[in-house]
Order: structure tokens, then sequence, then C-alpha cells
């Protein structure tokens, strides 16, 4: 491992620790929540509001960036720290996801990825020379290897996946030159224990700096999320951080961090925030409910956020109902502050020795839909 | 005049003057330009960012406040002030205007206007004691009486709508009971000298806390509109605070307090800003413009905002090109502190003497269309 990265463990409770992971930008407190700032912009905050929410590193995404505007820009203007204003540390994905996601057309093979942009539909390749090329030019403190995530319930797909998945990171780890980088290696296999067994041990084999846990909260059962970290986890070094790439619901949090989770990602805070919905510590409110109309009480009145500490209920559902932007801002600084409190409850927890409890008495007083995924309840949401 | 408002002039040059102005939220430096937070928020500001604009006064919309979300539910929450956690003074229109240029149907007769809202539909009647009795709910600091606003070029509609104007500016006066509120008289008239002098000295005749010229910058010319100002301010007493009200253009302003204007309002700074067009000391940037893709200054180099200090033009394009809510934000910032920059500039001016010098400076250095109000050229840019 670069020494411009280490990762100190202080303290721990079962599979749960507390570290220090510190990159060039400053050293991380695990475990840690890192909001999305998908075109280098965590939507409707300026960096100064971000700042507030006690956030520490974010993640910008590199197929959005790649397409717009573009990398070469990106690094002309000294990089993605320089470009969005953002002096803590930085992620960047390795635009894989967002290519099988978003892309309007893909066609995957054994040497990478060609597909048309979701923008103006003109065509492109990333293989995993690629992505890390692209990804040295934003120039983020963590970037990810190249990798395949496949449907959850697929044998097939995700054998032939994990074994894609490997011969990238294998290639990505080669491609990569920036000593003030850390490269994190990606874990796949869907929701088959033996494969992500499998997956998990070849990652772990390369000896990257940290090591990603991907293609969760993708549409399985919480009960087969939960188990998957278990698996890999087991097989995974202790004294590298984990990351579990696109989960933030806070009871999925909350059961990472008892199974040993490090890094969380998750566009939730402030996608929730743009539909009206806020993530207090006992569940979600939808503050476009007529009920909220005459409440004076700010979202949670015990949270030291800018929203509640300025504003009450009765006005951010006036705002929502009056479709004025502000709205969007004032929920997502709540919602990203309350993902930073629950982070650091965990991490007080661990370190008083009493994560158990916390999380048991967390888990039951936050009312979630146990049997399905963030991302499931998510799209529910949406609709 | 109540003295919980007191207008004390400080400095003279020619027309000019350099003022204070006490409300119950404290004193207002003139000349000052209002930003305009219709719906209780300026558009994609926290009342925190606004702050860093150097802005005082701020304007609501009565006839948006009054539809969503009612004057009453303002009202149980506390007044403008704290429903939308703005500590310094306010003001809110009549809401003529908006009726007269929103509303999906009106209908006027001598006593008020009936109207169908542009949101559901649903049908509503203004008044004069109408206007007063929700102004008086909201509870700003400056109020406005009912007028009627004609076009401008139309002789007959103004005689009839400055004779209504008059009569229910009476009416508001007699209706007003708050003493913690500044009840303003609006001057109409068109672009017909005889007809704005005739408003003026009956608007004038009744001594009311401070006089507002309506009915300006709404297509007539510039000439028209700078005529207009003189023939008013030439009949309304001195020691009154005079505000034109809607007129925000940079060019429009400096004109204006040449000819002894103390308040503007305008929704152009943050209309601009969502548009992606910057105002700076010397015209306007439309900052989508690919000439900017590389450029690392900020809007305007000697800019003190936030926003100049924090980020490149680059950027900003970016974040237009990407259409992220947040290039709205921080242009909004920009043009407010530029705006507000140039009523300090404006002010300091008077203080020394050399107005003169420093207004033929300005308008000589700010490139602008001289022959067309504010208005006509805003409606062509967001075409």
């Amino acid at each position: 491992m670069n020494k411009l990265f280490t990762f100190e463990i202080q303290d721990r409770q079962g599979a749960a620790r507390n570290a220090t992971f510190t990159t060039p930008h400053g050293p991380l407190k695990t475990p840690l929540f890192a909001p999305v700032g998908t075109q280098a912009t965590v939507k409707g905050l300026t960096p100064a509001q971000l700042e507030t929410t006690n956030s520490t590193l974010v993640l910008a995404n590199t197929y959005h960036l790649y397409l717009r505007p573009g990398a070469d820009l990106v690094a002309d203007m000294g990089g993605l720290h320089n470009f969005m204003q953002w002096q803590y540390p930085t992620l960047t994905d390795s635009g894989g996801f967002q290519v099988f996601s978003l892309a309007a057309m893909r066609k995957i093979d054994d040497d990478g990825v060609t597909f048309r942009s979701h923008i103006d539909g003109s065509t492109h390749r990333f293989t995993p020379e690629k992505s890390i090329e692209i990804q040295e030019k934003l120039g983020a403190d963590i970037i990810m290897a190249f990798d395949e995530c496949a449907a959850p319930y697929d044998f097939e797909y995700n054998q032939l996946a994990i074994r894609r998945t490997h011969v990238w990171a294998n290639r990505s780890r080669n491609a990569h030159t920036r000593a003030d980088q850390a490269l994190f290696g990606i874990v796949q296999g869907g929701v088959f224990p033996q494969l992500r067994q499998e997956s998990a041990a070849f990652i772990a084999n390369l000896d990257l700096p940290g090591i990603a846990i991907g293609g969760l909260s993708v549409g399985e059962k919480k009960t087969e999320m939960y188990a998957m970290i278990e698996v890999v986890n087991s097989v995974l070094p202790e004294e590298k951080p984990r990351y579990l790439m696109g989960v933030g619901a806070p009871e999925d949090i909350v059961n990472g961090v008892l199974r040993g989770i490090d890094i969380f990602d998750c566009v939730l805070p402030t996608r929730l925030a743009r539909h009206s919905a806020a993530l207090t510590m006992h569940g979600r409110l939808n503050l476009m409910n007529a009920k909220f109309a005459h409440d004076m009480q700010p979202i949670e009145p015990d949270c030291t956020c800018y929203t509640c500490q300025t504003f009450s209920r009765a006005y951010i559902r006036h705002l929502i109902v009056a479709r004025e932007l502000l709205s969007g801002t004032l929920i997502s600084i709540h919602n990203i502050h309350m993902l930073q409190r629950l982070m650091s409850e965990l991490r007080m927890a661990i370190q008083n020795g009493n994560l158990d409890q916390y999380a048991s008495s967390f888990l039951s007083n936050y009312e979630y839909k146990p049997g399905k995924t963030a991302d499931t309840i998510f799209h529910e949401l949406m609709e």
C-alpha cells in the first residue's frame, strides 16, 4: 500500500471497527457515509453547505464527467477538487455501473464495453485501461477498478461477470500510475455465496489499498444483501477499508457497520430530498403531506443541521407545494446531516463498546420495510 | 408618519440622496435594491446565502402568498419574517399587478377585481380592503396600496386607472390598522406627463410614509421611463422615500438614483441567473457560451461574492450545460451581490459628491440597449 494511504484501526466491536483512512486530501474517519456529486456537484448544495453536514468523502461519477464536461477539461481545471471546490477527499467510480444502467445502448465483450451516450447518442468505449485513464485525469483520491455488475439472481451471468471483473481488476491495477490515488478493487457475484467467496479471494489477492463490494442493493432482499456482506467480509483482510457501493438507507448502514463495512455511498439522501422525503432517526417523513401544513416544528426536533435550526416543516411543505427549488436544498442538507449523525453515533458506539445495543435500539425505533432493499423501497417512492 | 418609520436624508447631490429609512426590522440605507422572494423565498437561495449578498429589504408577492400557502397560515407561523426566516425588513406588494399579469381571468370594476387563480382556476376577489387585510396578515414592514396598472400607451385606460388607483389608495389607507407597517401609495399614469403629475399630487396629498411609482418598465422606452420619474419626483415631497417598482436593470438603477429614487426591486438578477446570464459592472455575460468552457476566471474578477471567490466560469458553465440547479443558485448570489455593490458605490458617490462622474463613467462602460426598457430586453433574452 502506498504510504499516502494508511488504514489504522482504533476500536473494534465484533466485526465492526473504527479506523482512520488517510488520503492526500486529509484523513477519513470510518465508518463513513459519502454523499454523491454525480456531475461534480452534490445536487443543489454548495460546497459550503455540504461542509455543514459534516461530510468528508464525496463521490463523483466517471461516466457522467467523461461525457460532460470531459476528463481533459476537469484535468485542465486542476482536477476534480479544484473544479468543484471540494477540498476534502473525493472518490470516482469506474463508470461501469452507469454504462450498464444509463447508457442508451451497450455491448459488452471480454475487452470492454461499447455504449451510446444517454445525452446525445454518440458512441464510446470503456475498457479497464480507459476507465483508469479517465479517473487519473479526474484526479480523485480513491478510484475504482472497472467491473461488470450482473443481475443479482442470474447465476450464469454472475459467473461470467466475476471472471471479467477479475481480469479487468488486474488490468485496472496494471494501468494505474498515479501514486496519489488509491485504487480499490470490486467484488461481484450477485446473491451467490460461492461466487462472492471466489470473487473476494481473487480481489483480496491483488493487494490493493481498499476493496469494494459491488452489485448489492440492486433488487435483492435485505437478508440476502446482509448475508453477502458477511460472506465477503469473512474472506477480506481486516487491515483494509471495505466499501459497500451504492448503499445508504439507514437500516442498511447499521447492518453494514455491524458486519464490518467502513465506507458507504448513496444518492438516497439527496434524491429523496428532491422528492420531498426527509430521513429521520425514526424513519422517513413525506413533507408534502397535508398534516405538516401548520407544523411549526423542524423536520427533526433534536437535529442540529442548518435546516432544522432555521425552518419549520410548514415552511418546507410550502416550498414543496409551491415547487420552489429551495425545498430540495433544505431537505438535502438535513438528510445528509442525518446520515452523518448516524455515522458519528455508530463510531461512538463502537468506541464505547455498545454497538450491539445502539444498533438494536436504532433498528427497533426505525420504521422501514425489512423484506426489501433500499433500492426497491426507493423505486416505490419514486413512482 | 408613524414614529417606527423615519426617513432621514444624510447626503444630497442634485436630485439624488442618501438616507436611512428605519423599520421595525432595522434600518435601511437608501438608495437600495430589494431582491424578490415571490413565494417567501428568493428562488434558490437560503436566507444565509442572501445575507452574504448584502441585501436588506426583501419583497414578497401578496398574490402568490394569498393563493399559496394562504395569509392565515403565514400569520399563524408568526408572519412572513418568521415563516421565511428573513430577519431584515420585508415588503409586500398589493397583489394588483400579479392579478393583472398572471391570473387566468380578471374582471375589474370600480370596487375591485375578480380573478381566477393561475394555479387551480378557483375564483377570488381583491378589493383595497382585502389586499390590506392580506398584507396585514403577512406582516411585512412595508405594504402597498391596491392599484391598477394600465398599458403604458393607452391614455383613456390610464385616465380611468389613476381615478380608480386614487380611490383605492384612500380606501387602502382607511383599511390599514397595523402601526408596525408602513403603507406606501402608488403613482400611476402610463407615459403621460399630465396623468403622472395629477397622480403624484393626489398620492402625495395622502401623506403616507412612502410613495411608489408603478406602471414603469412594462414595455415603454427607457427615455420615457426616465422622463416619467422626473415628472413624478418633481411633484413628490423630498422628505419621503420614493420607490420605483419592478425596476432592476443596472442602467435603470443608475438613472433612477440620479433622478431621486430611493428604493428599487426586481426579479431580474435571479431570473437572469436561472437563464444562465450574469450581471457584471460592464454588462451581461451569457455563461452558457462555449467560450467560457475552459475559462478559469470567476464571473467577475474583482467581485467579492461567494460565487466569484470560489468558482470558475468553466465550472458554472458545466453546471448550466449539465442542467444542475446549483448554477442558478451560484449566479443568483453573484447577480444580487453585483446590484448591491452598485447600490453601495452609488451611495458612496453621493456621499463624496461625485455621483455625476460615477454615473457617467458607469453608463459609458456598461453595455446595454439604451432604446428599450429592462422589461423589453428581458423578454428578448427569455425567448
